[in-house]
């Protein structure tokens, strides 16, 4: 049996259900300081030790005092306050406020005791060093912020899983944890198979091409904050896969095997994997793609991309980065972009094309609209991919886009 | 004179163009592996040394021919061609067809001498181990990547200033560069001024607050690819600024100064900066982040942020951001969502109001559009800034959004 039948060919959705549904993330936890922390996931909930702020800061450069003390002023008919003294910044005040006295306060000062309000400098006027004019009433607590109004004492700040970026790491450093408890980076396992295929460093003889999905692999691992290991170029044989495939389980979480390109060496990867694990897609519902394979090997997946460079960068960003984000314990967004089609897309109803193309401004549109030209090619070459910046989506049953359609692109 | 009054008060345009009009990237370079290539600029013209593919390759499975053999060929009246042997995968073929002849070939495989074409092992029939026949004709080239096709010999494959993502670097392994010139990372110096700033890992007394701004910041610059180095807290102290400016502008490309907050400690970071270089601008017309300040000491642009957490925040995403990106040869595209606003969102003219929000998705669309819901609050508070995931630009003339409205949201 021709074993690129693909009996059972699986649509794109039901693919990263399978993926979904099957594995499970890791929960290896590290410790690492917040200023590293950007795009990891917490491994802990996170709650404060202490009210933040610890006492009850003014907004505004101005005038610290009782609310009550400016009911009914105007500029017309001004309060007048006695000026108790000054708050100086980063220092405790021992100033406690009498009746219709106020405290001349920076922006960040501690109000006094007795103040609930600011009054700001431009509603005010020094008559002299101690008498202040006050030329419009303030509410109660106006221009301040209390004691645990940002983040109380006790209280979940943040609950594991949540994805970490430069605001959160902030809100960690106000309440003084300096580290925090991550998930460990994801370790990306990544197999090179293809008798044709030589080392990047090397110079290719006739008949072979230099090993290209690694390094496009590699560098896609790295950008998800992944860690990706390398388990170099692998021969066409069922007992060297196997080994390799062995090896790679055992050291990773995900294990992401570059096929070779021709049937045969297809064939060996899926002996090797039967031989070890569960298939549990053989074929893909989408071009290009088709010959994906994923399994299950000691409870990791293990996937099977296309040889084709092209291919093998469509079917990581439509499959495999949904998968590794969702083993580091968050969801993905990719960046999309909408933008109009340049020319008529065929495609072929019964599968999903992806199509890559080059995002750019519309000439004809004032609007900053986008532009989505195709570029065509074979999968087997390297050009079309990196002249390409996004990637449309046509769906299973339909025949092709128009010129003109607005569509969203994913940003490659 | 009160420095705060902003005399020549600044839009966000022109406060860009002054940055991109007054700074030039630096053009210091290193030589790193291309793995850790990803999202840095080529300092180099890469140009290839050898044409890629080497030989001519079949892109399919089947069988090497002369185009001209299959000529109107069909299952009714098949091609009858004699198989003259076959390309081993990874090989060099020393086969050379005679008129007539067909080899065997994998995808990926050498095309013998005199084959100009493969005919797609589903279009074929094999009568015998000797005898091919062929039920479709097959143009000159078909099924091919001719040598040279995908990146020809000595042609500029990049231009110096090409920002590298994986699919760059996959071209660069494919010609056999596994190392390349790009321009170092960015230095960005941050120091911190305000006498109520402690260190994040101290506790704060009453009147005091840990250093969150560094934080925020020094992760920002990590997460667009540059390095943050940091200063400390210094003192509000004209002289004591004026040393950590003058050290940082001697180890950085940019200085990052997170001011304290009270009027006071910027005008000592204006005095400052005002003995040592030239201020470009001194007032924005946004909001948050209107006491802006830049300046050029040494031919290096000297940026003083607001110092609450969400002015700072959201002035270094409006005008940092792209001026990293200018620094770094690059230029920026942050991601955009579309989104309806879920209220109405007053403004006053005059000034670009920066609102945060939270997208999510339009629980009343079907069609997975998404609101953005305005997240108030003082902009002392990190709060409302980790709560956020977006930003609003209300422009100058503007008195305000209406519930409904669709809108460009930049993401946080």
């Amino acid at each position: 049996m021709n074993k690129s039948l693909f009996l059972d060919i699986k649509t794109t959705t039901e693919t990263i259900d399978i993926l979904f549904n099957h594995f499970l993330p890791p929960t290896l936890i590290e410790s690492i300081p917040i200023l590293e922390a950007n795009n990891r996931v917490l491994a802990q909930d996170v709650c404060s030790q202490e009210d933040i702020p610890n006492f009850n800061r003014s907004t505004m450069d101005g005038y610290a005092l009782n609310a009550r003390d400016t009911f009914g002023a105007s500029s017309s008919m001004p309060a007048y306050l006695n000026i108790a003294g000054d708050v100086l910044m980063g220092e405790a005040t021992h100033l406690s406020l009498k009746s219709n006295e106020a405290a001349r306060i920076p922006t960040g000062g501690m109000l006094p005791e007795n103040a609930n309000a600011v009054v700001m400098i431009e509603h005010t006027h020094e008559i002299d060093s101690k008498t202040l004019e006050v030329q419009k009433p303030v509410g109660v607590w106006e221009n301040t912020v209390c004691i645990g109004q940002d983040i109380k004492k006790q209280s979940l700040l943040f609950p594991t899983s949540r994805l970490l970026r430069a605001y959160e790491i902030g809100a960690l450093a106000a309440i003084g944890q300096t580290r925090v408890d991550v998930y460990q980076r994801l370790r990306v396992g990544i197999i090179s198979t293809g008798d044709e295929i030589v080392p990047a460093h090397s110079l290719p003889g006739q008949g072979q091409v230099r090993d290209i999905n690694s390094f496009i692999i590699g560098s896609k691992v790295l950008e998800l904050g992944a860690v990706p290991n390398f388990y170099g170029i692998v021969q066409d044989r069922v007992e060297m896969i196997h080994d390799a495939i062995k090896a790679c389980v055992s050291q990773n979480d995900v294990v992401l095997i570059c096929g070779g390109s021709s049937v045969g060496a297809r064939d060996f990867v899926i002996d090797a994997i039967s031989s070890m694990g569960e298939i549990l897609v053989h074929g893909v519902a989408m071009r290009p793609g088709k010959p994906t394979i994923i399994a299950k090997i000691e409870d990791k997946p293990v996937i099977g991309l296309p040889g084709h460079p092209a291919s093998t960068a469509v079917v990581f960003l439509v499959l495999v980065q949904p998968l590794l984000a969702h083993l580091q314990h968050t969801t993905l967004s990719p960046g999309y972009l909408t933008a109009t089609t340049s020319r008529n897309i065929p495609s072929q109803p019964g599968r999903e094309d992806y199509v890559r193309v080059r995002i750019k401004p519309d000439p004809e549109s004032s609007n900053s609209k986008y532009l989505a030209e195709p570029i065509f090619g074979p999968s087997g070459l390297i050009r079309p991919l990196f002249e390409a910046n996004g990637l449309i989506k046509i769906p299973l049953d339909c025949e092709g886009l128009d010129k003109g359609e607005e569509l969203p692109v994913m940003l490659m």
